[in-house]
């Protein structure tokens, strides 16, 4: 399940712009790793040290830091200082229950945004928020643990493939943010397939499990939708607010990318009043399900009934030496057939009358 | 049903602007239809090269050129070069998930919309992406297979009816959405024909297979509306942003597109509220169904479980030799007729009390 | 009921600005009825020939021009060439699914709005379209049958009352209108009495009937509402944009009917929010019916089955020769008493209990 | 109950601008007061004459006349031709059913609101139209019957309080606005309170008029909503557009007032989810009511069924002298008590299976 | 639980400016703590005089007085007069069911906003009102209780931390309106966990005091909702218009504050989602629930009815004597065995069957 961001409560109390990690606490090493190229040649770095990235900060080619690891805030502080970021920033960077946002500062533009991953044991959707730090030569990218969907933009870089070599900050930026966005592409087709999957189900044999499995589709697109949605905002100020760092080149590219986001969100709405349609189907063929067995066996009650009634009759003790009124049935030659006769006939008669009637 | 598109997955995780074809792949042969003309005359061809195209790229007359099956990306690949088009609208032609949108460069808009066909035979709505790049010069369209609704412009503009042939290549492309949108009215009425015999047959006898119609509706609904709601984003800012590409001679005639397809999204919503005032009818009318079934059973219960107790109160065995208490009816002269009578009575009775109370 | 304005599916693969007439085809006769009028004089005219109509087009004075029958395609054409009006103009008059909507001509506007009656025999609302052409010294309005509202308006131009014969064309389109909106409130209020019915039939004997009059009203009320939104956009417009054809002097009368527009609107909002409250009144009251039935049923049953049981013990044939403790109880001289004692006592003391619990 | 404001259908064909009085046709006198006051003094007078009201309309004072009663149409309109009003102002106070609105005239601004009145007797609410004139030394009040909530200022004016004597008109006129929308608060809490009772009936003793009572709040939500809704709109446009009769001394005083009128709505909107709650609590809490007593009626018969069929067994008559293998038991010595146990033990044994799995 | 802010129907009928406490009555004293403070120093004070706060009004250091108890209507509008705010402002301080909004005047800034507690005896979320009114060297602070979340800025300002005692008295509201909105975040996380235990519940035993609980959280959900909704366009409109009193330095915080208030309402949303769709868990859950019990009586009694006939058949009295043809299985060798034989295949016989339709 993608885990309900909460709320920041850490955080109350404490001055505003105190820097506090509010994710997950895990033990690994900090990782950063630093990538520097220009249109001639690409340099690929990993450390665990600050020092090193405090080198790139004023070189003129793109400089591209991704840190893996918030839990060691100091060093992450460190870092931010050595790029002079503002506190308000690195307060941002650590609390990572961030809505996508765009902050427009004098020396940089932080945006931040939240990556998706389907987990493919526990089927749940997990989600990491993800950092943009853009200068004019350098971009710093902050995740909360390894492991990314940035691969691809590396090997880009390394093989000098496409224009990526040949373009700026913003346009890495760009190209890792519409990683991030394809990457939901790949969530919502793994919902996709779960959905068709559920919806076999709810024809062939509808359980409980379905129930809280909707339920649970439900949660995700509602808990997804709350991430993506202000995406979009973001994604379209970048596009209209003319800022500096945003080269008016990569426009086009942004508007591609705000067109990608329109398509996720367009997606998640359409999954959603899917979800709903299959909760109105689920509810309908259980009671349909239910109301079927009952009325069978209603049914069913409904003619042994009457013979019963008969077979009671017949039982009763009054004296036919008294009276030859009192049940005189009891003696004749062909009584017990009669009886039984009768109650073929009443209990098919009602078979009848109810497959005349259509109810079952 | 109109197939879910699918966000476009297979793109993660490669360049922006890298063409990859995500429709079906079908093995049918690349179709390339040019169409050149001006007031004086119109040419018609046919061809699988897509050097015949280039040809007519800098002609000052009309021209034309529509591509059916995207499946062949190198072909598609190449006319697009040819015609200078940016690796994003190459992309965009080729991912056929697109939502309708208008992208505005330097030398061509490009347009992209949906067009939807009834399938006779299966009774789901098809759909299919179409690409317009509409230059000074030229129209290129692009469709996933062959079969459209443009023949009757074909035979417009050779026949030299209307105006076509006097107007320039927005004309043309205006024509063409308008047949586009025209189409879906057509679907429309299609479904509405779908949702008159659904209706009657909510009133005469709802089953499940009803139920199932109608989400289907309901869903087929949602997909309508998910492709057609941006078209009118689309069309509004052809009418609105100053294109070059597009004179302001056929201003009045984007206005009337424009009311198109309101009206086409008016009557989606008018057919979604529809649906869904069946559905509250269906669920209403089958719980009905199944409350009247019990009720009957249940009053025939009702009536007969007090005559079998009366029935077995005299199976009772007292023993009437040890006391004249003990269930004198038995000997009585008229015991049994007295206890037969005493059902009916009890009987019809109850029947009379229920009919009072208009339980029946 | 409203028929539910098909789409025009008969105009796909027509080259725009075909004129098709889409309404129901009647075989009555054209009627053209001329009205010529200014402060000194009114003419009045009635005519089945087209020619008479040219006669006013370029007369100072006021002139309004009423068709009562498109299905005369060919003689509303002639007219509309003869007033030199746009081909897309043509279309729409005889196309009579449009929305309400204002289309600005360089020599004239065309509005499209749509007349609502509420037919006395059959209970249901016909809807109708009027166009209305406004030139400078002329107005066209057209309907697709004869019987309007427009009666009152002729008298109150006969008899010179109020500032009719002193105002323009302008005035008259909007006294016009006026007299559609108003009857629109006419419609309502039969509405809201079929509402009042509807609801007491709902507290006194709700049937499944009472189910389709709802179903039946809320999708007039969808219906209505689909007509009679956009007129507001309509009327908002012809107040705010400049058009050369309405004077700025009945600007205050175009405020009011934007008024009652919104009225109108508001109204049936209201009237859908009441159905839909009506809806869940019913489901409940049925479903309440259902319980209250079922539940005197299944206390009756529950009174009666442990008294069976009783009489069913005593209806065993244990054998009191071989034993003392083989039914004692049959033998004794209280024996029968006792039995029927029991009954009563149990069955009273449910009675009770269930009264108790206040499950009756 | 609110009476739903009827559409004003007998207007329906006439010219606008027709004055036809829509409101109940009362049979009271019409009472005109008029209060004239500046910083020095204040006269008090009440009249039935129109001649009186005329005196004042010069007058540099600032002059307010209070009329009660509509339906003396003739009188109505002669004060509104004395004082000059537009045609259509004369039809819109008349006309009782009139959405809250601002219109702007030349010589005088015409506001009409709302006064809504919480009946103690049958616990209805009240609604009554009331129009302001609002002239640069005058202002017109009409209102529909005798009884308002302006008492309050009349007393202000005469003891001087505050700074009303100090302002013009056009404090007066937010004076009087600002105690009706004051009066919503009132209204508001009665139905808050009603509310309250509501909800402990429902945890309490749900009945079948708690849901009537449901349905009767719901409905005055949204008609009490139609009324204040456009009330919104109107203080805005107060606020907003530069009205000569107002002066921007009292602006702060409107933006208070606009405070109020959003607070009235948001408490609407809170009342109608609450509402809409306390439905689903209704249902949800009737429905497991039912369910209870189902639940325990078959369990009930469920432990009886299998007793009576034991019972069953031992009432057969096989021939136990035919055969030492019918029915033995019928001539154990312990046959009766041990058929009784039995009885006893499969009982007993049932209630504790039903308890282990929870079902009562 | 929120006490739903009642609407201030005391005021009805009182001059606009006239000051009344409509919060609860609480009998404690008031209590001033003032705090004046610059970049040098900063001193602490905590009176009960309202003549005190007279002294700091014109001191050029920030002075920052916080009053708690507005019961002591005499006391607050004294000091309300010392600092010379409008009467409005002192309505809307002592009103404490105002919406949050800001007001501009010429010499202060009015801001009002309320403050959420989540009582950990109750389990239920209090709100108070707390007014700020900022001017250049003054900020005042009114709350209707003691107990608040600003001791942490006073421990701030004491001890010099972080950039406070640099900044004017726009950062000192800015910080308080911060560990207000931060508040919000406590209390939600507090709500975030009791849906958590509310979810497990749900699944493993849902109960009526489950519905009660979803219910009384959908309506705390509503009541938050409606105090922190308008906490939006008020800083927003902060942000906005360009306020003397507020300086641009900080206006980066105030986006920081604003995207704060975006998220709490983020949260908000969600979680009514999620309850929600909780609603529809437990509604179908005991639905469920309850379907299974019926559907395992109800076959439980399918099973025991035909049973019974089979024992009624042989408990008929039909004389054997009579007629050979007269029930011979009561005369027959195995005739009991045979009987309960027949019995046991007619019940395995059903049992099986209802298996085979996965009845159970």
């Amino acid at each position: 399940m993608i885990s309900l961001s909460r709320p920041s409560a850490l955080k109350a109390g404490l001055p505003p712009g105190t820097p506090i990690y509010t994710g997950g606490q895990t033990e690994t090493e900090i990782n950063i790793s630093i990538v520097d190229y220009d249109k001639e040649k690409a340099t690929f770095l990993t450390s665990q040290k600050i020092e090193d990235c405090a080198l790139y900060k004023d070189k003129s080619t793109v400089t591209w830091i991704n840190i893996d690891g918030l839990h060691h805030v100091n060093l992450v502080e460190k870092l931010c200082s050595c790029f002079e970021l503002h506190p308000l920033t690195v307060e941002d960077i650590l609390n990572t229950t961030q809505r996508p946002k765009v902050d427009v500062f004098d020396d940089y533009v932080y945006l931040v945004l939240r990556m998706h991953h389907h987990n493919e044991e526990t089927g749940e959707i997990n989600s990491e928020q993800v950092s943009f730090v853009l200068g004019k030569t350098f971009l710093l990218t902050f995740q909360e643990t390894a492991g990314d969907s940035f691969d691809s933009v590396r090997i880009r870089i390394k093989q000098d493939k496409g224009r990526i070599r040949k373009m700026g900050t913003d346009y890495l930026a760009y190209v890792l943010m519409d990683s991030i966005v394809d990457n939901y592409f790949t969530v919502l087709e793994k919902v996709g397939e779960d959905m068709e999957v559920l919806e076999d189900e709810l024809v062939e044999k509808p359980s409980t499990e379905t129930m809280q499995t909707i339920h649970f589709m439900k949660r995700e697109m509602i808990l997804l939708r709350k991430s993506i949605w202000p995406l979009r905002d973001m994604v379209s100020s970048l596009r209209r607010d003319e800022i500096p760092q945003i080269s008016p080149d990569i426009s086009m590219f942004l508007n591609d990318l705000y067109d990608h986001t329109i398509q996720v969100m367009d997606t998640i709405e359409t999954y959603r009043d899917m979800i709903s349609g299959m909760l109105d189907i689920y509810l309908s063929s259980i009671s349909n399900r239910m109301n079927e067995i009952m009325k069978v066996l209603t049914l069913f009650a409904a003619i042994f009934i009457p013979l019963t009634f008969i077979a009671g009759i017949y039982g009763m003790n009054f004296n036919a030496e008294k009276s030859p009124l009192n049940m005189p049935e009891l003696g004749w030659y062909y009584g017990y057939p009669f009886a039984l006769g009768l109650m073929a006939v009443v209990g098919v008669g009602m078979l009848i009358y109810f497959k005349t009637r259509k109810w079952f």
